[in-house]
């Protein structure tokens, strides 16, 4: 018998069908003598909806309220699948973020969670009750509602499975597991059995939507391991679990591209200490999340400095770089929109050799030129022509072993 | 400085549009150096969508459930309404039945308040804001949701009147005020100033919509005034207040219908001890709510039985009384669906003699019959032919001085 935490997101419970079939999922699990708590987002199109109202009063409406707003979505998600949980003759029973024990900070829309008291869960598991708790809300000190942030739902299930210390935290959503890559600009991608936790962070944080980044961190925190499957099959989707022995036989886990970002070069600035913060201070005022930066040693008392910025963020960054790059003398500014970023990630980079070589003759060999590199422990980031991405990653897949087999090639 | 309690109905605030009128209307009322609290009802509509969807599941859905599921409404009505009002540029803060401290019993569906903690509502109005409290819903003591059933948040602001002691409660609704009669039918109609709790409890109950009838009898435990007013207006609507020895000074201060009740009689049946008892044990035991009973003195040892109730169950009633009929040895059952109760209310009944016998005199000069009478300390109560309805509600209201000045007939 095990504590099983599952959530499901907005598409799997859209619509009343929809929540009759993950209740008839879970309890038939539970028949299996499964103990289940069972994590729910809002119906898919309620949370915009609510929005859409607020901004009809406010474009950037009170925080707190739109707080109080937006948890309504996921307490009629949890209310209606509670009852439909009963009118299948099983016993259920709903709890609100308030009532689960899931307290935050105060920070409204992006709350984070410092404590879970799950004793009012546990005393509904023990009689014998299919627990639903509303995904995405908590409550903060003052006993005000807090939510966690888009995909905070996945974090609200995560955390549960810890402070439950349950056997896994099952993520449900619309694909069946995390991909070597994007299967639809490679159609060679392979669905992943494992993967680490830190190798989903850095997919996830690359662009692969499955998991809210937050909710790895902390099932690496908590050591929650969590399975990313379909809510509309029944098959194995992939384990995001601690590192083993065994994933360091790879080299390479996964590919991974990001073609929402711009690239800004100050041409030929003075070299001297503090040139950099003067460059970037304007920048991180306005709000404007910098990604990769590289800076070349200098020629000639002269230095050039690169670095990304969200595509939506680029017009506002080139004006005040420019504005800086007059004041300190630097030759001139350029901007790129037409790049993007094609990554490497695993683990088993931090005891296999050669495999940045590996990765630039790949590249070389297609006449791809790598604009910007950046490298961490398990992770290589070059920056390159946005229109070879879906090339670059193929041809990556390809070169790192990732391929499937021709006969059993996985498709989303 | 007052302490204003103000209740909004759905349709007050059944749109963004309207919610921004609200809101200012309330912004004005504080301006004026009141301290507000504001509670509200569901968008209009909202409620019934929320129990479409929950019957799509079940048509008699799990009540703790369906609880949560309906308190979404309110939820969304306050945010938004704290939403509008910070837009405007004044301090404001919305509070669940929870936050409010609204301390019901666990009847789900129905719920009594039994205590209001007020302390955080108080808080909030001393740092200046407008307080907004999501009517209709509580929390029991284990910490559930529950709701106050359909008008309950009529309840949760008289409620939340008495426990703060506010000076008034308002009650903002589609129509002007009560009425001395229904003016779709009697264009003579007249809005009341005043009106005694006992003589609006009366007036609720036989069909006058206005207020629902727990808040009343919640205000009248309490001494709380209640002013059921327009929210399309800025006229002064009818308050409802304790009785005063002005009012004594009227004889009849409305006259209210109810075609909503069937008739049956039982003819016939022995007068024995406990023979009314055998006949309304099946009747009580479906849960049907009988209105008038009537019991002619025995003749020859037998007695005719008369009551009333809901048309919807008339067929229901039809049946058991027959197989009771029967059983007792009565002649038989006879039954009536096209009946109207007219009733003439006054707290000025207790001192005024002749009052009944005036009112039998009216109808019989119309030549309406009357079927059954019963009278309480301030009412009076014929059933009649259900087509006089609209002619004896007339001659009534004429006869007992109500009729409007023709010079200044209000109308809703």
């Amino acid at each position: 018998m095990a504590l099983i935490v599952q959530k499901y997101g907005g598409t799997s419970v859209g619509s009343i069908e929809k929540i009759r079939a993950v209740a008839e999922r879970v309890i038939n699990t539970a028949k299996q003598g499964h103990r289940m708590v069972v994590v729910l987002s809002a119906m898919a199109g309620q949370t915009d909806g609510l929005i859409r109202l607020a901004h009809q009063l406010n474009r950037d409406p009170d925080p707190r309220e739109l707080d109080v707003l937006m948890s309504t979505g996921e307490q009629a998600s949890v209310a209606l699948f509670a009852i439909a949980v009963k009118s299948m003759g099983h016993e259920a029973c709903s709890l609100l973020g308030f009532q689960a024990g899931i307290h935050t900070d105060d920070l409204y829309g992006k709350a984070r969670i410092h404590d879970v008291e799950p004793g009012r869960i546990i005393r509904n598991l023990d009689q014998g009750r299919i627990v639903t708790v509303a995904g995405f809300q908590g409550i903060d000190g003052r006993g005000d509602i807090t939510t966690l942030g888009r995909g905070g739902s996945d974090t609200t299930a995560v955390a549960l499975a810890a402070a439950l210390n349950a056997d896994v935290c099952e993520i449900y959503t619309d694909v069946n597991g995390v991909y070597t890559t994007d299967p639809n600009i490679c159609p060679k991608a392979r669905k992943m059995d494992f993967i680490a936790y830190d190798e989903m962070l850095e997919m996830a944080s690359l662009g692969a939507k499955v998991l809210e980044i937050r909710s790895v961190e902390f099932a690496k925190k908590f050591n929650v391991p969590i399975h990313v499957r379909s809510t509309f099959a029944n098959e194995r989707g992939t384990m995001v679990v601690a590192e083993t022995k065994d994933m360091e036989k790879v080299a390479v886990s996964g590919v991974a591209y990001n073609k929402n970002e711009a690239r800004v070069t100050i041409r030929k600035a003075p070299d001297q200490p503090g040139i950099a913060s003067r460059i970037f201070e304007p920048v991180f005022k306005a709000g404007i999340v910098v990604d990769m930066i590289v800076q070349n040693t200098s020629q000639d008392g002269m230095t050039d400095l690169t670095f990304t910025v969200p595509k939506t963020d680029f017009y506002k960054t080139m004006k005040l770089v420019t504005d800086v790059a007059v004041k300190i003398g630097a030759e001139r500014v350029l901007g790129d929109e037409d790049i993007a970023k094609v990554s490497i990630i695993g683990v088993g980079m931090r005891t296999h050799a050669g495999v940045a070589k590996k990765m630039f003759e790949t590249l070389a060999r297609e006449n791809i030129n790598i604009i910007m590199i950046s490298t961490s422990e398990i992770k290589i980031s070059c920056v390159i022509e946005e229109k070879y991405t879906e090339l670059a990653v193929r041809v990556l897949h390809s070169t790192f072993g990732l391929d499937a087999d021709p006969g059993k090639t996985s498709q989303q």
